[in-house]
Formats: structure tokens, C-alpha cells, sequence
């Protein structure tokens, strides 16, 4: 690659120093790798979260090395991985199902090597934080051109772990879905997509009830939330083409007491 | 240009992958620029404080193209635009006001097109997400050295949305300023600057009084906030040779119960 | 440098445009330079943490300018200073004990130049900003390649302020430690590093208590906080093998009540 880009994705913050080390460590390794932050505000631990930000971030990004870092059992057994794709992407990060969607997304998984005892890691390698250790130099020697397999050592694509996610689906006519991320603003991304519209019997400019258990939200499915009424619940197709909920100038997930993972039944009126 | 430089300030925040995003799309369409971020820290939908900071950097910044998106109206009948400046700067951003202070400040719109439509757009174009699809790409493509008239559709400069701020002034000597940002320290920048001293009997370590409905709080005019009283409010010309109100090691918009856009009147005493 | 380096640390979040400011000052005089963000997360006006910081991200980093400001005094009487170690870094900042511990680590101070009136600044030169009007553009020009004697004026390294930290110790076979850091997990790290070990009776798997006063907290010392129950006290050795206390899953700093600077007595059972 003439000039080699490093995606890197975590759940450290920008608090603490971790993602600078990581940064200078790549610098070392390869000065002329760029490294493009997709973000490191993940919520602390969240692997589905992370799994889901990776995934939907790498069609728009540079084919490279894509380092991603949300880790709760560092130091313990889980392994540490490099991974090939189809599409040719570089995967590098903890394997507890992080970086599975983008595995899938990307073609699938051509090539994996088991990185905890790599030559390229730092030694000593510390007991908690494998990203500057591991899982940076890794990707710095690979963004550099170092072939997969100098990585670490081989391994079966079969071993590694999946995610497990549930089901949007379609039940009597109602959508039933899962909030998959809450954004800054409030908005609540959901898992259903555009394929499911189909059955649904959404309709643009048509009111549709949100229902949680107990309670039942009047809101409006409308093509972007510029055209909702201010402070109204809003349905609508987002940037991933994923339906989402919204208030216009406000925040649904405080509106609705949702959080990721929670389900929400969907019907059109 | 050799290098391009890309400057990026918007109100995504860094918590979400926007931001990121939006620098791996630069990434793809134009691997050579270097994307500086002012800030992604503007309060959410604030176009006013958006433009103030917007047009303040700008003079330290490299020649090129300045991207900024503070767009609450995104997916509604706002226009999107590139502009070029009389200073050579490119600007590109949503057509609401947010670009305006900058472009007054470069000389003014020497031509404009509307983006909307751009050949350099992604498609298909999400709703919700034009940083990602219009405005990121057609900053790149502009950094990556294609005319401006290949980005858009030609509109007259005179049709641009244009900011309305309150004027700062002096009446009876007693000078009247507005809060245009409150920074993470609680300092206070007014929009009363350099050129209002005259008139107004301020003198350098003398006392003032920052008076507000019904309150009237003594301070100090000091050269910097290192030569006030801890804890006491203190009056100061800021780094854009502006007035500012702070406590030393203190928080003086908590202090006062001020926030943007607010008046404070100033009395030499 | 073909590739010239410069890291830049300090405490002015990255909500405001301070950093990003710093940035477009640097691009402007350098634009070859590549900055390194390692962290603008510091504690307002902490000194001590920034120090620290500082000193263990550089082990990491390239060789090159390192660019630290953390200042409450900007304005007042200290002084800007430029320095030159015997392992060939160059720092950049305030004279208030922020480059202390680098300068040591770095096999100290073998050039110093005093800055406030560095040709290489930005006139006129704010009271407030010597990010961007001092520090950013020394950095820069360094970085560039212009020798250290020509950014200012020379001054003896003997008069550079230096850093009183509190050690830690044993007595009575007790590890006296305080808390140098705390990050946004919660977790403590101590002063208490490896060569303390030998005599405080420590067995990893084994119990101990960490006493303040007044009450005294069971916890175990583990080799990694994966090893350790959820939500009990651990000790441990972390990524900089100084001592380190978390909760699995949970918040040390909140459970003890702790924060920098606190002492913190452990003994083995």
C-alpha cells in the first residue's frame, strides 16, 4: 500500500492516554500509516455495540488494517486475532465476537492466525492493555506489509467466536424489533432494515403506534425527521437504511426509556 | 495543492461514529488530505456558536477546504454549498448561517454552487447523514483538486443565508456585550471587542461591575485571568482580543447563571 | 526527520477548538508534521497527572517534539520553555514541573531555551493562549528542523522547575502507596512500582487488605483484573508495573472513596 490506513475503533476513550499510546506505537512501527478514528466512545465492554459501529463503518472506509479494541477479558482466555477477509480487509482485535459482523460483512473470514504470542508484540506484554502490546504493533507491522501468516499462528476460521443477536421479525403484522445503539442525540437505532418494510404495512406521512409493555406511544413514520413535528415521536429509514426512532429537537431514548438491547413492537395504524 | 489540508468542525460529538465516518470517506476519495479537526464538540444544532468558532479558526488555519456541519434542518428544504472565498479558502457546509461569519471573514463568496445534487455525492444519499454523504465527499473531492463548478449547481452568492447577531455597544458608557460561547473552564467570551474599549472608561486593574437584572457583581479589568484574585470574577481581553468574563481556578458562567447569548452590561467604576 | 513527529498533551478537552486550533498553527508551519494526540483529557490545571502521563507515553512514541501544556499560571510569571534530553526528544511547554518527569526519564536536560519570546511565536501574543501563540508554533518549527537555539532564548537547565511527588514506601512490612491516576473505569494506579514488591510480603492468588483511615477493605492480589471475583477489590500489577486497584466490572475509585494524591496502605495477609 502506498499510503496504509489503520481504522481504529475502542472503547477507551479519549480521556485516558490509551488510544494516544496505541497511536504512538503504530507511529513507531510504521510512520507512514494514517490512522482514521472511527470512534472510541464505545460504551465500556459493549462487544455487540462495537461489533455493530465496526460493521457499518468499514464500507466507507479505505481498504487496510481495521483495529478494533473493546476487550472486558483482557488478561484472560480469550484470543487475541488477525484476520483476513474476502474483501481483502485486515481484521486485528480480541476475538469474543467483535469483529464478527465485519467478518460477515466483509465476505467472510479467508485466513486467521492467533496473535497472543506474536513476534510483532511488545514485550513484556502487560496483563491489561493488549491494544498497545498486541493488538496496535500487530496492525502497524501489517498496515507496513507484513504477511498474515508472520502474524502469529494459524488457526481455523471455524474456532473463531460468533455473535449471537436477535431476530428483527414480522409477527401478525407487527414489526418487532431491538434497539441496536442510542447516538448522542437520543435517536434509537433499530435491528429492523429495509427488507422488512415490506410486510409491515408502514407508510410514509401514516401514523404507526410504538408499544412497549404497558404502555403504547402514538408516532408518525415520515422520511427523515426534519419532517416530524417538534417534540413528536418519529419513525424513519436512517443513514444504514435501518429504521429508527426519534423527537425532533429532543431524545427518544429519555422519551421512551429505551436502552440498547430493549425490544419494541412496531404498528402501523 | 501538495498537501491538502481539510479542516472539519461540526456538532457530531465523539461519542458516535460520525465524525470517523466521515474521515474515512475523505480517506477513499482523496487518500493524500489531511483532515484537521477544529472541533465536534459544538452544542448540538447551535449554528451561531457553530460559525463563531468556525470563523475565528480560520485564520490560523492552512489555505483549503473547511468543512462544517451544524445542520438541524438536514433532510429538510435547507440548501448544502461549497463556496469559494475571496481569500482562496473553500467552504462547504449546510447553507444556514454557519458558514457565514467564516465567509465574511475570508472577503466573501466569490462563487457558490449548491450540492444537493453533487456528482461527488455517495448514493444513495441518506435523509439524516449528509456529512457522510454530500458534504464529505465534496470536501474531498475539492482537497483532491476538482473546480468548484464540478461539485454543484451555480447559485448567486446573494442568496446565501446570512447570520443575525446582536451588536455589542456602548450607551450612557456603560457597554452593553452578549455571551457568544462559554468554553469547558465556565469562561465567558462576549462579543464586545477591542474596538468598544475606547469608549467605554475601562482601565486596566480598575473595578467594574457586570450587571445583570436585578444583580450587580463587582469585578476587576485585569491584563489575564493569572493576575486576578482567586475566586473573584474578573474582566479580560481574551486570545481573540475579546472581552471575556472568568474566576480564577472557577466557573464563571456558573457563576453568574449565564449562558450563550445572554446580555451582561459593563460599568467602569 | 523525514517524517517529523510531534505528540501533543494537554488539559484542554476536545469540546472546545483549543486543540484543534493548535493543530491548524502546526499544519500551517510544518504541514509534513504528523501530531499525536495522546491525550487532552488531564484534569484541569493538574500538573502532576500530566507529568505522569507524559512521561510514560513517551517510551512509545517516535522520536521527535513533544508538545505538553497543562498551565494554570499561562499569563503570569512562569516561564515557556523549550528542551532538548540526552535521548534526543525535544519538549515544549510550560516551566511548572509538566516536562519534569519526561526530562528525567529522557536522561535529562542537555539544552534549554526559554520561549516567551521566541521568534517562532504568533504576534500579537494572547495573555491566554500560548498553545497557540508560543507552544504550537515552537513545536512546529522544531519539528521542521530549526535548532533549538534559535526558538529562544538559552538558560541553564538547573533553573527549571522541578516536580515534588510524595514516595512511596515500606514500613512495617505495610506498602505505603498513593494514588497517582485514576481512569475513566475507576481504576487507581499507584506510585507503588515493581521494585517495592520484594519486601511487602505480596503473593499473587493471595489476600490482602487495603487500609485507609478508619476502615480497612479486603481484596485479593491477582495477576490481571480478569482473575479477580466480580465486584471484589483487586491489586494488581498494571501495564506500567506500578501497582494498580480495580473492581471487575465495577469502580475502584467510587468503592473507596478515592482520588490523586490520596495515600493508600497495603498489607499482606
Amino acid at each position: 500500500m502506498a499510503q496504509p490506513f489503520i481504522t481504529f475503533l475502542s472503547d477507551y476513550g479519549l480521556q485516558d492516554d490509551f488510544v494516544g499510546v496505541c497511536h504512538a506505537v503504530i507511529a513507531r512501527v510504521c510512520p507512514s500509516a494514517r490512522v482514521i478514528d472511527i470512534t472510541h466512545g464505545i460504551r465500556r465492554h459493549d462487544i455487540r455495540v462495537g461489533a455493530m459501529i465496526l460493521a457499518r463503518a468499514l464500507p466507507f472506509s479505505p481498504l487496510g488494517v481495521h483495529l478494533a479494541v473493546v476487550d472486558p477479558e483482557v488478561g484472560a482466555q480469550r484470543r487475541a486475532v488477525a484476520l483476513r477477509l474476502a474483501d481483502e480487509r485486515l481484521l486485528v482485535g480480541p476475538d469474543n465476537g467483535l469483529l464478527w459482523l465485519a467478518a460477515e460483512a466483509g465476505g467472510g473470514v479467508v485466513e486467521a492466525v492467533e496473535i497472543a504470542r506474536s513476534p510483532f508484540r511488545l514485550e513484556p506484554v502487560s496483563a491489561t492493555f493488549h491494544g498497545r502490546d498486541i493488538f496496535a504493533p500487530v496492525a502497524a507491522h501489517l498496515a507496513a506489509g507484513a504477511p498474515l501468516a508472520e502474524a502469529g499462528d494459524p488457526m481455523s476460521a471455524d474456532e473463531l467466536v460468533t455473535l449471537e443477536l436477535p431476530e428483527p421479525h414480522l409477527r401478525d403484522g407487527v414489526l418487532i424489533a431491538h434497539v441496536r445503539y442510542v447516538d448522542r442525540f437520543g435517536n434509537l437505532q433499530l435491528d429492523a432494515g429495509h427488507e422488512l418494510l415490506a410486510g409491515s404495512g408502514l407508510k410514509l406521512g401514516r401514523p404507526v403506534t410504538l408499544e412497549l409493555p404497558g404502555v403504547v406511544h402514538p408516532a408518525q413514520y415520515v422520511r427523515t425527521f426534519a419532517d416530524g413535528v417538534r417534540d413528536a415521536l418519529m419513525l424513519y429509514e436512517d443513514a444504514q437504511r435501518h429504521l429508527a426512532v426519534a423527537v425532533s429537537q429532543g431524545d427518544a431514548a429519555a422519551r421512551l426509556g429505551l436502552g440498547v438491547d430493549d425490544e419494541l413492537r412496531i404498528r402501523a395504524r
